[in-house]
């Protein structure tokens, strides 16, 4: 059976003044997933949107919310998105000592729980709390800079998900793999075919300027098809 | 000549998913000041929305930005506002030891400079700056609670404003009096008739739910007229 | 009618291996309130009782429990105070910049609230918040150095004491005002002339090593008596 | 030879209000180690006992302290069990970058020096430190949560001892392994097969409410004694 | 008797890749005080030089030490200045809750202490603490930023300095005030007759480019005597 | 082909009264790298020399300047450090979150990047970064306490620097090993034996207070070449 990629659009690449027209045309092209960005411009010197916000989209739209907190107070935005109601919180393991007691406070409220990974962050910090994650979040750029255009993604992505991949599979496990940053129409087989499960779609694929919504989509899902053919083949 | 009285609506009653409709529906009463709080998650347990919001925000409507920064991070969030183009800038002086730093700053920018002030913070901590602001904002409940109901404005509202305006006097100066939080159709005429220059209004005034917010602006105007009247008598 | 005069024998002094004895023989002396002063470390390099030790002091003993948070996160150190249920939470100005909110938090929960001022803090912060207090601590050596042998009171300990007096006559008020550190049998009746209401009784009153707890109340009697009247004098 | 396991009974299950004679009929039982819980309510929520307490009650008893100390400010709280003389020192390597001027600090002092992962912190922080610790401490609950009834042991508790043993086995150490956390009667055989030498013993055991401390004690031992058999076999 | 004045130039402006020249070389003009800036980075964006600096220049000098601690620790900078060995040590009230602790500090080991005022901070934070100051620092620009050229003394400095003189001798005291920031050959004069005792002595007047130290020096002279003759006219 | 050892001579160990001076004489011995420690008193309670140190030393000086920043504020100091303009910029990787950001910064700016661990930091942090960074400095003592006597190097700096050789090894890379802290004339060989590249040089090797600079220089270079004889054999 093959396996299931799901394209998860970043809230940051839609019009921020007119969030339910611009979430609505997403949902209509048939995605079911937003990636929410929540920085609270300590982590990164960047606060993209707020949690009023959130708290008012959640209630005009049926989409999941797919939330990355990167914060250094996860207690408060974990509390804060479970109060709003949402489908998966990933935090970061960087920004906490008690990376288990969050993986419970999410699970016992039965959200989906991941765990993200800055580029430079090793894989080994995730021993014993990988069979407790849904998913794994790797993030491919520095977080907090996605809207400047001179940040690229970092030359061992493919490497880093690859790796953990063989991971997941080593443990017997079935942990998704969502990969963010300059997630490109030119990358997107590469890192599906290297094993990843999520992309977070930004500005060099779903939200690329010189193609429709609906081309750019198309155009994701050959990528990933091409992708999926080619980890088949291994 | 009469004082003019500014009423400065606060964007956190506006529909966050629809925001450029909303503003420009505010932008076809009349009113020209558009109130944003800027709360940072830690100064307050609260996140109203985002920066990158106002960015965008900056682009659809002309109205005045009247930005009051709630954030123990000053000079991030100062630097920010000055990128985007703001009118006014105020931010805490319980949060900073560098005030004529930050006035500085702001100045240099030829931005309108405020200073908040808690609740419970005397008026003394304006010895020497109250000649440097072009504004100083009450806060007349505990700022980041607004969306509280039960949040009440403090007894001692009017006093303060009144010993504020005396200060003012004493020291022949123009500052405006800006007063946030509950500003009610009820309260209005007193806060007005105490000396308070800017309005911020929420959901107790332009925002009532009962009322169209052009009849709202009307009643506001009424109490503002009546205000006057009274201090003028005074 | 005359003013009464409230000892508030501090926990420290206790033997904290016994606490339960010790509590009881205090209770038995006819003395209704015990000061317990909660540092966190942070604010002074000192944790002199825990928090679980209180919720267990609490289910013995129906002494009222006037609670000192000397902390630099007052949130939930007033959380757990309210949790278990104490008469009177006093907190340090000088360590939050939302005194109103802690105010309302207290009160909110039937608890009186009082506000606590390191030696150097001027009476100026009182300006707004006076009235909202049921009690102002003035502390009269640096806080957490209670045990420090070499810790004198502050010189300018009467002064104070005599200043706050009459600020809160001034204001028509009838704030209790409480005075903590080396409250001695030698310098009780100056605090009571200047017009203290509640003292904090440590190893230089009522814990005074030469004689029985008994005696030692009977001579703080005396000296609070000798005080009254001299107020009554002036 | 039969390897010896240490029963280290936490002091937050003792009397807080009768600490002495707790204390002495844990000694009583012929237990000569007590486990001292030290949190600054800052690395969790919680803050069971104070300094002070501990100090007092290095005056009465004989018992070895086996101090566990969960805060972000080693370096006083370390100071101060020197201070007040205890026998080992455990502190978190999440909490602080100087792990190894931790160590030296304890070890000038003669005293034994323990290392604390939290569940999620992987083994390979040990690298260079473990021949340097006599003890590593292994949290199978989040720290700081013990009174949580509905907090449960880690799932990888044993797997988590297991890779520990055959970690110091494979370096041809004789490092002690400590467990924390829900340490019970039905769990204290598992973890003596897979390696563990210090039982901290809390209220699934030697504190069970149901029997007396004799008999849970004894049920402790032949718990262990199973465990080791178990562990002779493999 | 004419009240004498105080240059204390700045080592900020001496070469700091040959200290012991310059500092002699000042010390040759007959000045016997040197102002050293301790800045730690955080306070202010700036450190201009070290402790082990200090504590070598220590010895290669007989001048007083006139230590300004601009700092978010002051308790570790104060204890370092007094291992070192200085003659007076300032630090800012806007860094600490524990004003009297840290004066006593200082005191107990014989220096000089002064307490330091940010331009905005108002002269109220003194009201208990004057009396125990032996001086009173007055930045007259925003500390950290001595080095930028465009930064100018704030407007309100002769107010600030003939208000705290006024203050000082309606309480009969005799502390003294020492003025810092853009104190220039054209400025002295009125600083001196505004009441200002000791002078910070920077690139605008000793250390000035277009004439020798000698010749600033007899300029400096000039001007304090100018400025004692005006007050003396007061 | 030879390797080449590389001796980056401490700027701790200069005569801080007349660095000019003192450079000028080590670059006279034909050294061209000069070891620049900065320490901000809070990553470890030591601050050596000042910014404004660093930046006027530039001018004086053609050696090349190898930074090594120990601060829990890397962002400030890498930039302050780009500013001034020098050769190798080397942070603490334990603490930041943002690793490869950093890396960024240094690099576009066509500087050298070093990355510090602490003794106790595992070499699994370096599983992404490795490749990004020209060199790995090991802490040898504990960052801060260079000048107590009483520190002595870890025990297991030859393990650390051997298994760190060999990971470079295992990836085909080149990245320089830079050894820090107690390098002395006994222990140079050893380590350069086990990989070390850079080699910083202090109190115990060329700054040997029996020996001029001159004769300390020649007996390293003799423990070097016996190093990488003794290199060549493994």
């Amino acid at each position: 059976m093959q396996k299931s990629i799901t394209i998860s659009p970043s809230i940051m690449c839609a019009d921020l003044c007119n969030l339910e027209q611009d979430v609505k045309e997403i949902e209509k092209e048939g995605l079911d997933t937003l990636h929410i960005d929540v920085i609270d411009s300590s982590f990164s010197p960047s606060m993209p949107l707020g949690l009023s916000t959130i708290e008012q989209l959640r209630k005009v739209t049926d989409m999941k919310f797919d939330v990355h907190i990167m914060s250094n107070d996860n207690e408060f935005f974990i509390q804060e998105m479970l109060n709003i109601g949402v489908d998966q919180i990933t935090f970061h393991i960087e920004t906490t000592s008690h990376v288990d007691r969050y993986i419970n406070m999410i699970k016992k409220n039965d959200t989906k729980v991941g765990i993200a990974l800055n580029p430079a962050t090793p894989l080994s910090v995730l021993d014993y709390v990988l069979p407790q994650c849904d998913t794994v979040l790797l993030m491919l750029i520095n977080p907090g800079f996605a809207t400047d255009k001179n940040e690229q993604q970092v030359s061992y992505s493919l490497q880093k998900v690859e790796d953990l991949a063989a991971l997941i599979k080593s443990k017997g496990l079935d942990t998704q793999i969502e990969v963010d940053g300059r997630v490109s129409l030119e990358s997107v087989s590469g890192l599906v075919s290297a094993g990843a499960d999520i992309l977070v779609a930004g500005s060099t694929s779903l939200f690329r300027k010189e193609n429709s919504l609906s081309t750019n989509k198309e155009l994701m899902e050959q990528a990933i098809t091409k992708g999926l053919q080619e980890e088949a083949k291994v």
